[in-house]
């Protein structure tokens, strides 16, 4: 892609109404605009990055055996009412409406109550179960506060899970399979997530969230020795930095974190007033047992910014930045020399994209290297490429990674090879 | 995919509110689910095919150089004041709802308003243009009466492309290159959709709609000899079958018809009233003009269900089919038949896969052929094999395609490259 056509352009002014870092650096860059508190227009850069995440979700829940459906997001008012959401939390989170003849409707903020129906109308045999349903949809928050960027919207991308069991023992199994998969989605996207045990909330028992540290999280953790497991602050009261870990296993350390991720049991909170009952491989009715299973992706995305980002920019990881490269051709004033490095340029360009490389090339004419180098480290996209009449001087490209590590001067010759192998990484 | 793992079943039962052979038939083969008039979740089998129809209109909009964004359903009021649509056509069409505060929002059902600041922001050279910015989304339409299946929902998938110009003469080009664009995925999709002239409803200008010839459509277009252009009853009005053609090109003859896609040349309705104006390469002010496009991946497939079916059930194109090949295994009494049909079918089945191939696995035990043979014919993939006793008693698969032609043997060392050489015909 030529940045000269890119629609998009970046910003050197801070945007006055940014209420995060990661908001003010996605505004910045191009990534998202912001159409209202808490709602975001995502652009091309920042569209591209949000489907990765989508793309990267889908394919771990299609691994464990998740079927992919569309729910809607407008929906009539009476599946809300059976296990009483209609009115408790009602409109407190949920956007609720009247169409013609005062039809009421709701924005769809989960969708337990819809997808509970859809499944007792197949799945009537034990032979059906487990039932693996997911979508990545759009929801909808009546947000007192909306704030912190795409972290907190009252429009967001959310991954829902939902599993249908006939046994507690069956649900379990599978929740531990999701937690892997969880952490294969975060390891992918480059997220270092660490496994939360938390309150189950409304619906009783224990449940765990996944919590990516950074300063600027809302939640609390106590994280054991070996940074794979922690509590939440609302399980574990009065616990302090250093104390013993609430399992015995050492000490605990508290970080500031932000959850990306969540797994529930459900047990029959949904199944038993839609009456979901199906007869067991024993003869037994039983009341099926439910698990739901949350990831937003617009909220990792953000919760990536503002952990991965510096005073130049953000720093994004191969997975999930909108490009791998970041082509940069500088000017010259001698026409045959710039006419050699936008040969050069447009080439590598050429050769990168037929290897599957995705490439920004920043091709545009009459912009000084200053404000390209710095257009590169804000959209952070993980390796720049310069092709300057320096460079060229030396047969070479130069090479930085945005995550860091020097500078160096790669041939024309290795530089396609080299990208491929640092891609394969 | 096995059969026995998805988790919707056919049904023999015709859906008492079915209001179209589209809702009628996807429902009773599991492709979608009613939860309102007007309101369809997808299942598995409806999910594929209408990511498949998304993705041939999204790599057609990106080669004629669309760029993607996500633009959001929730929107607050502001934006749609602009141009007067709050109020004209106001709650007529859109859903309009309040958030805490007293905050008014409206469901989106378009998005001039939303794209045209977005872009203002960032187009304000003559250089930028034009700029051609598009969105795969739902969309949501406060209809009086929704009706026949998914053709006309309440809330649908809309892909809207806008464009930017700063004459009419690169918009008119535009507009060409969609009209070229548009023809690539119908025909891409299989549908036989005609170009064909109509008013500019509230936009003044001609327009142009694609219209998809089928008995159950609700309007009626004049189609010339060629049977590629036709004329929309509103513009000809006394227009009779077997008229002169309004271009003298010969006779029409009238078809009922159901609109597909459209592309409409938009001036400067929006970008005037949002004072979008920017200074051309001859140094002269010019107030943007738009172009906006629309097709609807959701309708799409409700109208080839229509155009595309027999009393058996529904006969899908193999670009949308949700999968290309229904292999399906018979029952036999004689358990070591039974393990050879069984080996025979997996051994297929992954083959084939390995190979691109995408296949439903009818794997179900204790389902007879005649059911197994509906359900096939009711889900409509293009291509069925079948491995049964009789079959492998001639070392060959049964080779049926659903739109027609007769049944062949074909021998079990033929049948993947077969089937390769048919799904690359």
């Amino acid at each position: 892609m030529k940045q000269s056509r890119l629609f998009t352009k970046t910003s050197k002014e801070m945007p006055a109404d940014a209420d995060s870092a990661n908001a003010r650096l996605l505004i910045q860059a191009g990534f998202v605009d912001q159409l209202a508190a808490g709602i975001y227009s995502f652009l091309p850069l920042g569209h591209r990055t949000l489907e990765k995440i989508k793309t990267i979700v889908r394919e771990e829940m299609d691994v464990i055996g998740g079927q992919e459906v569309t729910l809607p997001a407008l929906t009539p008012k009476e599946p809300w009412t059976a296990a009483g959401r209609w009115t408790e939390p009602g409109k407190e989170v949920m956007f609720q409406l009247e169409g013609r003849s005062g039809k009421e409707f709701g924005l769809a903020f989960t969708a337990e109550e819809l997808v509970t129906p859809i499944v007792k109308k197949f799945a009537n045999s034990y032979k059906d179960f487990p039932v693996l349903v997911y979508q990545i949809t759009d929801k909808f928050r009546n947000e007192p506060r909306a704030k912190s960027g795409i972290l907190r919207g009252r429009e967001f991308s959310m991954k829902d899970l939902y599993s249908f069991h006939l046994s507690e023992a069956d649900r379990a199994l599978f929740y531990d399979k999701v937690a892997e998969a969880y952490h294969k989605v975060f390891k992918r996207c480059g997220v270092p997530a660490i496994y939360t045990e938390a309150d189950g909330g409304s619906f009783g028992d224990a449940s765990h969230e996944f919590q990516m540290p950074t300063e600027s999280g809302e939640d609390l953790i106590y994280v054991n020795d070996a940074k794979d497991y922690a509590w939440n602050r609302e399980i574990v009261e009065g616990i302090k930095n250093g104390d013993q870990a609430p399992d015995g296993s050492g000490t605990v350390t508290e970080m500031k974190a932000i959850e990306v991720g969540n797994i529930f049991p459900l047990g029959t909170k949904f199944s038993a007033p839609l009456d979901f009952k199906v007869t067991d491989e024993n003869g037994v009715e039983q009341t099926v047992i439910m698990g739901s299973y949350g990831i937003g992706p617009s909220r990792v995305m953000g919760a990536m910014v503002e952990a991965m980002h510096d005073d130049k920019g953000m720093i994004w990881p191969k997975n999930v930045a909108p490009y791998h490269v970041h082509l940069v051709s500088l000017h010259s004033k001698d026409e045959q020399i710039l006419n050699r490095i936008n040969s050069v340029a447009s080439e590598l360009h050429d050769d990168l994209i037929t290897a599957g490389v995705e490439v920004l090339w920043d091709d545009r004419v009459g912009v000084n290297p200053g404000p390209k180098f710095a257009d590169a480290d804000l959209i952070g996209l993980p390796l720049r490429l310069v092709v300057s009449e320096k460079t060229l001087n030396e047969d070479s490209v130069e090479w930085k990674e945005r995550a860091g590590g020097e500078m160096s001067l790669v041939k024309l010759e290795d530089i396609k090879d080299q990208v491929i192998a640092w891609l394969a990484e």
